[in-house]
């Protein structure tokens, strides 16, 4: 039996078949998003959705407060990377070598396109000092002393930006962390014991990787579509068949494919885990930057049962070594603010109340529209520079927010060679191969555009192309 | 076959048998710890550990910078706590209901005697406040980046502190965390799986407790003397006869108990679990509060073959809201150092490089030694207010270091029923029973003797006397 298509999918293949009949012609704009959802009488959501899905086709693109048009490039488009389909299990010692020489050589590299923030010159540091300055004169101890409870103001922070894209949170419901690992971490202790069977997306940040497994978890990583994300087909067979105790997704511009989950992907996951009482940790590190007019939204906005434990934290938009991260652990807060208890008693003072701080004062809106702004221009010159250097054939993500490509190289070229090669250079990138437990992705590797953009980074990005053309030839 | 005590069993009994016999009378000062080394030919640990058993048993008593005199008080003294001898194990709930009411009622109440630190009088804040502003303008990034590797300066004075209780350490040896609780948890996960079993002291924090018993740990709680620490035959037997995967001892100024391990001990200790090829988790926490002449040793001083994990941290000397902690794990150390990035990713910038710099500047030092005069004043005020305020056959640990004192009232009284009393007069103190699984300890609590000294304390400790009174009567 076939089913039909979901609404945003027949919007745009109506689309796509205007564009391929050139009745919409390269640089042509498209019809608004409200003039969508009246033509077709569909929700604002699945208008976007229908978009994202042509964007990700490399049909359209959309341009900041402008809206979207018809590709010029779409004729030899970079297509997005296939969907991944892993197979064969190893083990940890593989991966672990080849995260250690890229962490190894970060020191002495120049272009450090394997870095996991976004460079010195793109975040508030100047605020930042002020705001620390603050919270060592606001805090009546100076953070000397423990903040048992987490910081109140930060988590009412937290709580109000969660509204952008419809969270009903109040301070009660958040544990604040030092970081989104921390609260990784504090799920998977609170909620897991050795033996447990996870399931993630693939590939996946590699940390998590190590941390289920050094806790002893089996992980079964699900096939990943670059654009949508988690494949809801393939999460549902393995819930039906296999006995899971919790499911792992970064919803938003997922690390380090960057696809987002659509709106309509998000609920259908809830309600999977849902009807099979799995608890969802949904880990969204990177939804606060987007391209796009709107906060992409959450699983946990869907949440009525509270089985979402829903995470992130301000290493990717402010402070990495701040240590300021969180979750709102639905049902299960009390046994997460004791896993956070017993194994930290508080996080640090000062920095909690310095980002409560810069938040309060509207400081983090205007920086995470600066920076988003100048992501979304670096990744243009990435993009045209992998098209213009790169092998054809050559595919890559073009996420709508985060900073993080992943380049999908023809199937007989390895990252690993590349990286050997690149780093002779002082380049520094991360090989594919580090982002599964299974043998492959070897052809695929990762990109940080949140460098700031220079010569130096176009001439690093067209020495890579070169190499990739050496290793094909 | 009855074996001869050790030397300095057998010096204290000589002291003591001329104590007793009026040779030396109240008052009189004790010939030097030099004149006794050359006296009876023994090294300056053993003359050490000789006086440490005399105060003990409040025979002698300390004066800093003066030396050793035949305690005022002896023929009222105070004893120590009677060494325990932990039997029944009962549940976690129960002591987590009395945790939970104790820091519940913090916020509220104004004597704290239920405190982890110093009070906030007592810490060098205004100089915290410029080590924090010096780490922000010395950082490259400003602390806004993560600090994947630790702050080696800090590594650094860490090591070169050790040197002053015999520790061979340098950077490579210390892996830093947040705070000393998080070096524990990380030397737990990283070396148990669920279902194993740990030795501890009895009375142990309860934090320790909880963490272990919430990895699925089975505890055994040791007899431990108050002013010896853990009774060595106890653990010899233990090691002896079950299988057990680690022990974890705190060595210098216990919690609760405020014991302190003879140098022969430590020794002793190391040895045993090289035997039994078992690894020692030291917490180390309170070792720098010490009110002799010299710094405590630690098991770590005796370990040649890497088996002891000596953690510490600024938690209980600085200040906790920092979150600056280490261990030194030993042969243990890549595995450590995993656990640490798998958990957290990394610590906190700004923090961890601001206690370098205070360190760096012996700023902590002078610290320490003012510390330790204003602690060592206080816990003077607080035996004499006990023996003047509390029921006869009170007895009461007289620690040679930390902020910490064990009270036990006589055996039909409760410090559960004088809990319920004391807090209507908003003094929290915290009853025994918290600090066991095993149902004991009731007519016990401990009390923080690291508040600012004035009438409100004394008048605070005078009521609760008064209260075990009526409790007797």
């Amino acid at each position: 039996m076939t089913q039909k298509p979901p609404l945003y999918q027949q919007i745009s293949q109506t689309i796509e078949h205007h564009i391929k009949t050139e009745v919409l012609k390269t640089g042509d704009k498209l019809p608004s998003l409200r003039s969508i959802c009246h033509e077709y009488g569909v929700s604002m959501s699945t208008a976007l959705q229908s978009y994202f899905l042509l964007e990700s086709k490399s049909l359209i693109e959309s341009r900041p407060q402008s809206g979207y048009y018809v590709s010029y490039a779409y004729k030899h488009a970079l297509s997005a990377p296939t969907t991944s389909s892993p197979v064969l299990t190893y083990g940890m010692e593989e991966i672990e070598n080849i995260i250690a020489t890229v962490s190894d050589n970060a020191a002495k590299s120049k272009i450090l396109f394997s870095m996991g923030t976004p460079a010195l010159e793109l975040l508030p540091v100047a605020k930042l000092n002020k705001a620390m300055l603050h919270a060592m004169r606001h805090l009546p101890d100076s953070g000397v002393f423990y903040s048992h409870q987490g910081n109140t103001k930060l988590k009412q922070q937290i709580a109000k930006r969660a509204m952008i894209w419809g969270g009903k949170l109040n301070e009660h419901d958040i544990t604040t962390t030092s970081g989104c690992m921390d609260a990784l971490a504090f799920c998977l202790i609170a909620l897991t014991t050795k033996g447990d069977t996870i399931v993630v997306e693939s590939p996946i940040f590699f940390g998590i990787l190590q941390l289920a497994k050094s806790l002893g978890l089996n992980i079964i990583e699900l096939p990943t579509n670059a654009v949508t994300g988690v494949e809801i087909d393939a999460l549902k067979k393995v819930l039906e068949k296999k006995k899971i105790k919790l499911c792992l997704l970064v919803s938003n511009f997922s690390n380090p494919v960057g696809s987002c989950m659509p709106t309509e992907h998000k609920k259908e996951v809830v309600k999977l885990m849902e009807k099979h009482n799995v608890p969802l940790i949904e880990d969204d590190l990177y939804g606060d930057i987007y391209f796009g007019n709107q906060r992409p939204s959450t699983c946990k906005a869907f949440d009525e049962s509270g089985i979402v434990l829903w995470c992130g934290s301000f290493s990717k938009t402010l402070a990495s070594g701040y240590r300021v991260g969180w979750v709102a652990p639905g049902k299960f807060k009390e046994k997460l603010d004791r896993t956070k208890r017993y194994h930290s008693v508080s996080t640090n003072t000062l920095a909690h109340e310095a980002i409560a701080h810069f938040m309060e004062n509207d400081r983090y809106d205007a920086h995470l529209r600066k920076l988003s702004q100048t992501l979304y221009s670096n990744l243009q010159h990435y993009l045209r520079c992998i098209a213009e250097y790169f092998p054809a054939g050559t595919r890559v993500s073009k996420p709508d927010g985060g900073f993080i490509l992943w380049v999908e190289l023809n199937k007989n070229q390895s990252s690993l060679k590349l990286y050997d090669q690149a780093i002779q250079h002082k380049i520094n990138i991360s090989p594919g191969s580090m982002y599964t437990l299974q043998q492959q992705y070897d052809n695929c590797f990762r990109l940080n555009f949140g460098l700031k953009w220079n010569d130096k980074v176009e001439a690093a990005l067209k020495l890579l192309g070169k190499l990739a053309h050496q290793q094909k030839g």
